[in-house]
């Protein structure tokens, strides 16, 4: 699929803030494809349907992670997870895409995953760093993604999971087990 | 076992600083144990057992640990985790204790686990707030800890998966999820 006729039915799952932001982890995520040697084009597709779901009814979300057997783990967390695994189920159905490294990347793009693949670690990061977001860390984040994926990756979790302990909330098992696999790895 | 029987065998097994922090720890517990309706003498034989395997050769303690089908992922975390499975085999095969709640406490006193035993977090928040100890963060525990001994324990779990992420260092899965399990029980 091109990426007009892409952007073309993103849109329309949008509201314009977030089609801005989308815009912006399109571009950082092929920039960082192009500096980290993955597929620009995955890059592109994967980034521009990380948020398809976003605007879904929480009841619908619930629904299909239920129906679809999707991690049962996820209810008990943080609604804002829910996106990321609905949204490669429903850019299947719904939009036709068939490619599993994309899909993944969609799906992780919000918990990570222990053993995330180059494309997953891109879309995360761009999701993170992308023009358009401003928030505490993030500068540090931008300016590790220059050299180090992984280090920006892990400082990207890092800053999540105190923010959710800062709040009082839970962190998903998996975002922890993704930061542990990387500091366990040795990088 | 009455207390200067206990104290005199752990002393054996200790510097005379961790000694020291024992009898914080005993006095903390006592009186965490008095305010939230723990039982005084099963709180007094934990905290004096607590670091009972504290100073065993690292070899002796993961041979242990595998011997004794402890969980495997805890040779991939911290040593620093290890004395607290491991004390409370030695305590029951060297010391004779077989009290499995006070048995319990000792293991579980570093790493928590979900839905703990009154006693565990009597254990678990003594262990932090004893009056030796000095770090950042220790105050705010020792306060909570006059009223709410949960609030007192989710903080200290928060304080010290901070200190790891600071230090990038892996956060053992059940910490994460005895934060978890408290906040997401709606406390």
């Amino acid at each position: 699929m091109n990426r007009d006729k892409a952007l073309q039915i993103v849109k329309q799952q949008l509201t314009d803030h977030r089609y801005t932001h989308t815009i912006g982890v399109m571009e950082t995520a092929i920039e960082l494809a192009s500096r980290y040697g993955g597929d620009p084009k995955k890059a592109e597709l994967a980034a521009i349907f990380h948020d398809y779901a976003k605007f879904r009814p929480k009841e619908e979300m619930k629904q299909i992670i239920v129906t679809q057997k999707m991690d049962p783990a996820l209810l008990l967390y943080n609604t804002e997870l829910w996106h990321a695994p609905v949204g490669t189920y429903l850019v299947r159905e719904e939009v036709g895409i068939t490619d599993e490294e994309v899909l993944n990347a969609i799906k992780y793009h919000t918990s990570g995953r222990p053993n995330m693949t180059l494309l997953e670690k891109i879309i995360y990061v761009a999701d993170y760093i992308e023009p358009g977001r401003h928030f505490p860390g993030v500068e540090d984040v931008r300016e590790l993604a220059k050299n180090d994926l992984d280090s920006a990756l892990i400082q990207s979790l890092k800053n999540t999971i105190v923010f959710l302990l800062k709040k009082n909330q839970a962190v998903y098992p998996d975002t922890m087990m993704t930061y542990n696999s990387l500091v366990l790895g040795g990088k």
